[in-house]
């Protein structure tokens, strides 16, 4: 991509509106728009972030066998009082009238939904288990939208639901979400800590959320930082193999200010291995048994004809809160770095650009050609600006390789940087070798 | 993927409900379920096989230069009330109250807000062209939703919009679309043609709209039927060959019902060439000026710092409906042929098991293996359906290649069955080298 040819509004000041770095930048390097209070677009680069995420959160769930699906997101506010959460819900429910006066709802989640279309779908208990999710639009009309994407009203999350004939299946189901979510954080370059949490409205007697540290996070954490060194290689998609794993995790403490006791930490966490930072919620789990499938009868039939209510668990995501809680975790110091796997391009071509003297563009179209060629995604800064303003720029837009083609740019070596890295001087080879050694692709 | 593992509710007839047939197939192979009136979810095979249209889709905006982004779809009233369709657009639009008092509505399309996006970011000539799609959940509150997804209340759409400075610039967005329009079909496996349209509510003074045959189509189609030898290759991305693309196009004779003069189609066209059917609409594109750049105050700086009212395209396609409309388009005698560019699977394993004899399992597993190992996407009935009942059933799932095990399955030979087409018996390595060959992998 030519810069000149994006749809990228940079702006030239951080938008006064904005509290939180998330939010700045993300106006800032015209990643979205506010369409109305708590309501965004996503612009080209914030969207291409997003479709990222959204894919690597895709093929974790694939792995472990879940199957994607898409629910509606308007539903009908029927299945809602079935299961008694209609008027539980309060004002952050969307409720809607259609032209027929129908009392319908933008979905803010999906228990109710997956649970009915299971009912009507699956019979037997010799179709257990089963894991359903999508990744969809939820509404929550938030009293006081804030934050841009981090506390917004419209908001892209992947939900996913399990269904299993006993307490001790179903526990499998949810030790493999754990997993995948531990695996999916990995993959997004950044480090998740489960925390044991209350289950609040969605119910149940099991829960985690899964947490990121940002100092600009939402709650405090209080954490034996030695949870950071766990590997999720070793654990096998087995009954086994996962109790290990939820033994190894729990081993370590690690509780939101909620939860915190100053003694427990004191008595269980070693001077040198305390950690006390925030942290920002990215994915939430839980599991609550025939809470929904009893009233909304998901029940399945056993050998000898004798129904029984399926045990559910529902798992959460926050796609789209993803984004900015990436930039909370990452930004510093005026510097953002996207993960590689994330990152709107994987490399940009910055060039001093002499109105009389075209030779850097020449240079630069040629290392872009072959930087395509080799399936390398590449923005080239064919814009007038001067160099110093390019680097600002690509500063924020946080793609994590860069080169530079400055004044002195001869030869073959070409100024490569790694963002908080020394510049080196490399090869075109060399460079395109590090970047597909990175994406794994060599 | 194991079709016991599979969550797709196959139901044993024919849904009552349903009028058409791909509202039938649809329900009856477990693609989607009614949520409420004219509100589906999409079950994980109908969704793999719209995820697979959108892909498509999406490639082909691509490569005309469109870029991505993901408008919300709530939308405050207020720019509806600046382009002045607030009022006109009657009671198919969703309107909501949030819990402020606000007035919201779900977006039916998005002319105002991608308008009030461009207005925001551009500013100056130089920055056009522009392209800008997304693919999106639009509301319409039809009163009779009917015929399943055809013509349902919440649907997923690719809607795109150029932004150029002159009616002739303007002219080249909107050729290219055309010309990305017949792209897609034809990857999708159907015949469309373009046929100039009537604005409606969109307004403007250009408009095509793009139809495919089906017997069971809406809307009678009166047709010079050389018009289906036209093929796409030879057309460049220039103002040239774009507009003789066109004129190759507007050279035969094409309407719908609305548009039809006897008088006019006997003399355009000759006995042996005309065709009189049915067709579907899938596409429309319109170009309508400053419409809503005008109201929207849409506009760039030239040169001298004058400013002007950017001319603007829209261009849709109905994805979701797609789906239906393929099926309309190729269910045929109750058997089912998806083209391979959007098939659920490539391929479907059908052994026959017996009960005491697992040597068709052993091989089917055999096979499933050697399959997915070539990155074939293969389907394996490991059901205990008898194999008259498995045909019948992958007949309906449309499959468009089987490997039938039967009771004379012996050495290395095997059934094959291409869907309309006879049986063959083949090498598995030949099976494969026809699918990757199909597939453009080989």
């Amino acid at each position: 991509m030519y810069l000149s040819n994006y749809f990228l509004p940079v702006l030239k000041d951080n938008p006064s509106e904005a509290q939180i770095k998330s939010h700045q930048l993300m106006l800032r390097v015209g990643m979205i728009k506010q369409s109305s209070a708590g309501i965004y677009s996503w612009l080209p680069m914030g969207f291409k972030i997003m479709k990222k995420i959204e894919n690597i959160v895709r093929q974790e769930q694939d792995k472990i066998g879940a199957q994607e699906l898409l629910m509606p997101t308007i539903q009908s506010a029927e299945i809602w009082k079935e299961s008694g959460r209609y008027n539980d819900y309060g004002e952050e429910m969307l409720r809607i009238k259609d032209r027929q006066g129908r009392e319908m709802l933008y979905g803010p989640t999906n228990e109710e939904l997956v649970t009915e279309i299971f009912r009507s779908s699956i019979k037997s208990y010799k179709s257990l288990p089963q894991m359903l999710y999508h990744i969809q639009l939820k509404f929550r009309d938030e009293v006081r939208p804030r934050f841009g994407i981090m506390r917004c009203r419209e908001f892209l999350m992947k939900d996913a639901y399990s269904f299993d004939l006993s307490d001790e299946d179903a526990l499998l189901s949810y030790n493999k979400m754990f997993l995948a979510y531990l695996k999916t954080f990995n993959r997004l370059g950044i480090s998740a800590i489960p925390m044991a949490a209350d289950t609040g409205p969605i119910g149940g007697n099991l829960s985690h959320e899964f947490v990121i540290l940002a100092e600009t996070g939402e709650s405090k954490i209080y954490a034996d930082k030695r949870i950071f060194d766990l590997t999720t290689e070793k654990y096998l998609l087995t009954k086994e193999s996962l109790k290990n794993m939820r033994l190894d995790y729990e081993k370590y403490y690690a509780v939101t200010d909620d939860k915190y006791n100053e003694k427990d930490f004191e008595k269980n966490v070693e001077k040198n291995n305390r950690l006390i930072t925030k942290g920002i919620e990215v994915g939430h789990i839980f599991y609550f048994g025939d809470k929904y499938s009893k009233p909304l009868k998901g029940s399945v039939a056993l050998q000898d004809g004798k129904k029984v209510d399926v045990k559910m668990g529902s798992y959460g995501i926050g796609v789209s809160r993803l984004v900015g809680a990436i930039i909370e975790a990452k930004f510093k110091d005026n510097i953002m770095k996207w993960p590689l796997s994330v990152s709107p391009f994987d490399i940009a071509i910055l060039p001093m650009i002499n109105k009389n003297d075209n030779t850097n563009m020449i240079k630069a179209k040629k290392i872009y050609d072959e930087l395509k060629k080799n399936n390398i995604d590449v923005i080239l800064d064919d814009t007038d600006e001067n160099i110093s303003s390019k680097i600002k720029k690509f500063n924020l837009i946080g793609v994590p390789y860069q080169v530079i083609l400055g004044k002195k740019s001869e030869g073959d070596l070409l100024e490569f940087q790694e963002t908080y890295k020394e510049t080196k001087n490399l090869s075109l080879k060399d460079i395109i070798k590090i970047i597909l050694t990175e994406k794994n692709l060599i």
